[in-house]
This record gives C-alpha cells, structure tokens and sequence, in this order.
C-alpha cells in the first residue's frame, strides 16, 4: 500500500505494508481525508514530528472485533487512550496522559491506505452525509467543544476573530446553537460562508472594538490573536483560545488580571455532536473545500494547502 | 494637614489643605494605611503615577450627608464608580468603566491626614476588629475575590503559589472556606503563619509538582508564576492570576489549549465576606506586619517596606 511520510519537512510516499491489527482495534481502508494546518505545522516541525501524518478522514472498516463494524463508513476519535485511568473513566480520554493522537503523537496517520484505530474511536457516520461532508468531523468537533466548556446563554453576542477554516467553523456552529455571532476577518470570501449562515461578519482593519463583548473566539491562528481577543473582551467576559500557536508569546497579563477576563484553552472535541450537526446540514462545510487529490499526490497537496487563501485539500484513496 | 506624594519615584511629605468634601462623600480623618505592593509598583512609575497613593487604610468619618456615619470608624472601597451605568447596576462597580481608584486612579489616596471617599465606598468596621487588623480589609477581599468569581467544590485541593502578602491572605482565605489548601513559597518564617491556619506548606525548589491539582493560584508576583502554575493544574484545571506584572510577560499557549487549561484573572473583592472573615478572626494579619511607623515618615517607611523579607508596613496618623 502507500503511505505519505514527514521526515525533516519533506513529504514522501512510501510504499509499506498493510498495519497489523491488534485486538480491539479496527483495520480501516482510508476513503478520504483532509489536510489539517496541523499537519503543516507538523511538516515545519512542531512536535518533532516524523512519521504518518493525517488525522481528518473517512474510512471503511474492513476488520474488526466487532463484525456489525466490517463494511461501515466510519470516522474516528483521535486520541487513543488507555480507557482504565481516571480521565478515560470520566468519559475525558482526549486528556488521558498515556494517550498516542492519530498522526500526530506516536500512532501513524490517516494518510494512507490502511490504518488503524481503536474499535471504540469510530462512529459510523449516517448515510445521509456524503463522505467529503464527513471529513469536516474532526475539525468541526473541535469547534463544537466550546459549547462543552463554557455555558454561552442562548441569544448572547460572541465574536469570532478569524475566518481560517477553523474560525468559519467555529462561528458557523456557535451560529447553528443559537448565538449571536460576529466574525471579523481579513477575507471577504470565506467571510460570505459564514453570512450565508447568518453570521454577521465584517473584513476587519487594524482597528477591532474594544471591551465589547461577553465572549470572543480567537481563531485567527496567529501571535496576535490573542491580544486582540483580549482587548475586544469586556470585564469580566471569556476569550476562548481556538489558536494553538508554536512558542511562547507575549502577553500583557495586567488587562487580563485588572478586568478579571477569563481564557479558556480548548482543542478537541466529542464526534456526536459534529456529525449530528452535519446530518442536520446545518454547517456548509462544501464551500471550504479549495481542492480534492488523489493520495499519491500528497507532496504536490500539501504544497497546495499551505499557499494563501487556499482552503481545505482533501486527499482521496 | 501632611500629605505624602509620589513623583518621579520620590516620596515626599507635604503640606496640604484639607481636601473639599463633594456632596454623597465623607471627609475621613486618617487612623492607620497599610503600603502595599502596589504602591512601590506605583512609586516605579507603574501607570505614571504621580499624586497621593494609599489605598488600604482604616478612619474615622468626620464630615458626611448620613449624620449616623460620623465618628464611625470605617474601611472604604477603593473604587469610586459612576452608580449608573450596567456595571454598576449589576453590583460590578469595580468595573466600571468611568471609575476611578483611590490612590492609584485619578483619586488621591489616603496616605494624608484627611481623604474624601463616596459614602456608599464605606463599611463601618465592627468594635471587636482591631484597627490594625481592619487595615488588611481592601487586600483580603481581593483574596476573597476568588471565591466570587471560581466555583471550588468543598474539600477540593488547591495549590497557592507565593508566600507573599497576598499569597498568604490568599491561603487562609481558601483554608477557612473549607479547601485544603497546599502552599508552596521560598521563606519558611512567612510560610509558618499560613501552616498555623491549617495550610499545608512546602518550602519550594526549583522542581514543582506537575499536572497535580485541579486549582492553582498564582501569587507569587513574578514573571515567572504563571508559567508554574500552567505546569502544575491538570488538564482542564483553572489557574488563578492573582498576580499582577509589569508589561508583557512570554507565556507558552500551546500546554494552555492542549490540556484545556482556563485562566482567571482576579483583582478586587467585596469588602463583606473580607470583614466577616476578620470578625471571626478567622485570618492571622496580626503576624503579617512587620513595622508601625507615623505618616511622617512614610519616606523611610516606603524604603522599608521594599526590603527583602519585610511583610506589611502600616502608617500611622
């Protein structure tokens, strides 16, 4: 089968062969995945990566345990944790300390033709959601998380800062459970996707409105956000961090500590929700993907992931 | 009447009239001022200040428009809000944005013989607390502040970081309010008055716990506290800033977002739950001063409360 390697911020395809499957872990034929910023970040060497990357994708379970699975179209949870300590126990294995995360920490990816995944890690995604629908389940997860750290009363006004694939994601769910979102970005094209949701968006400048809002999203994926979320925040209001951002930053903690704000790291999140959000078809993922490739192709797909203004490329197998 | 000013990193004592009383304040004649660290922050040039500092303070009300205030003896609230505006009709005065602040906000504070504060700043201080324990009011409802703004589950674990003056205020609030308070600081004689309160202290090195406690505060007022305390919770854990720090400190975001950390800042209190406290005599202040000296002196008295190991300094009129 072929596989796509990082390896000192080249990628390769390898052939290799088919992964074994241990007991209680599902072999799963790769149907189509997503180019993630992570994997970019992971090619420029964050985490010190090497390996299989990939984490957002489709598959087809071809064995497993569990013999209902054999045949399904699934998508699975990314973190792989132990499932005895006391994180697992309380349903948090994302926070498990012994966790590997497909692609991404010790457990090779999805960008390959087989690969495998804890039979417990995969849900079977409905019929009614076509497969390049599906493969948004990861990522929109991570926005739904939010929603599962911070109670939001229904009605209120939140700003989403950013409007990367993760930020329309984000303002569109918030948008979707009954919030009042305004998103505020530098691209007036992928800021229409989130209007046609009924977000109010607006291409933003260097100046941002200041101690205006209860809640603030900074998805902008860069240094900046954060400081700028911070100052858009009012007294006493919650900056959700959506941004991981590679090294330390400079933050002025006086304004966080004299207007007592609250910043609250968030990464990922449950599938439930995400997918049941796309059977809904509530969220228009369609119109953030840029570009769809086969797997060979992965060297020229990542070149293509990581030019401006490019959107979601999706690798197909 | 005398008067101490801060300008350009000076303190000096000057003569001054008696400051008009506008209608709604009370004139107060000054008994006793505590320096706080703020004040030496002030004196570094920390906002630009330049007027009269003093915030923590106990006196005696001389002049008011509520007859029954005069000749009580009196702790005030050190922000001085519009009353009319959202913050300030939810009970959120101390963010109000027009506010000013006593001794460091556009108010001249109350190291002179006479200062004038709104009526409605004022709590009458009960005949059992002494005035020299009175004057620790301002900074223990900062410390009782924490228990306003987090929800801390009875019984819970909490790590306090600092055995500074607010670290250890800090400490015996929580201890009194049923946590089982851990605190970890570098000078064993400020850690025996937390320990005599129940606390259990360890005199730290350079190897803190990591991932240990679900509730960390940092009070350590250094730069550095903050990058502990994000060490030391455990994902999904909440860091309390209880530290305030000059200019831009670097902060690592990524353990933040991946283990889902929230970060509080915290600032002012009530005063209510802060005098509750010293009518039961539940928090030790009394071990906590270092010297008395009279407002005459406060040049010397400055100086001394900004030696290493000295704790709090209390200025008498």
């Amino acid at each position: 089968m072929i596989s796509v390697h990082l390896d000192s911020g080249r990628v390769e395809v390898r052939q290799a062969s088919i992964p074994e499957r241990p007991a209680g872990f599902a072999l799963i034929r790769l149907i189509q995945a997503g180019i993630c910023n992570t994997d970019l970040e992971l090619q420029r060497g964050y985490y010190g990566f090497s390996g299989v990357p990939g984490h957002e994708f489709v598959g087809e379970v071809v064995e497993a345990d569990s013999k209902e699975l054999i045949g399904k179209r699934i998508v699975g949870e990314i973190n792989l944790a132990c499932g005895d300590c006391s994180w697992c126990r309380r349903g948090l294995g994302r926070h498990c300390p012994g966790r590997t995360v497909l692609g991404i920490v010790r457990h090779a990816g999805a960008f390959r033709e087989f690969l495998t995944l804890p039979e417990t890690n995969l849900h079977v995604v409905p019929d009614s959601i076509p497969t390049e629908v599906a493969v948004f389940t990861e990522p929109l997860a991570a926005a739904c998380e939010i929603l599962d750290q911070v109670q939001i009363p229904c009605g209120s006004a939140i700003a989403v800062l950013g409007d990367g694939k993760l930020g329309l994601l984000v303002s569109q769910v918030l948008q979707a459970n009954g919030l009042r979102v305004h998103q505020f970005g530098r691209h007036p094209e992928k800021l229409k996707i989130a209007a046609r949701a009924g977000v109010t968006t607006e291409v933003r400048g260097e100046n941002l409105p200041e101690a205006e809002y209860q809640w603030v999203v900074d998805a902008t994926g860069s240094q900046s956000g954060l400081h700028s979320a911070i100052k858009m925040v009012e007294p006493r209001g919650t900056v959700i961090m959506k941004s991981t951002v590679h090294g330390e930053i400079p933050v002025d903690t006086a304004p966080v500590i004299v207007n007592e704000i609250t910043l609250v790291g968030s990464r990922c999140g449950r599938f439930e929700p995400a997918l049941e959000l796309l059977k809904l078809a509530a969220i228009d993922v369609s119109s953030m993907i840029s570009e769809r490739m086969p797997l060979a192709s992965a060297p020229a797909a990542f070149e293509r992931a990581a030019q401006r203004g490019v959107m979601k490329v999706l690798l197909s197998n």
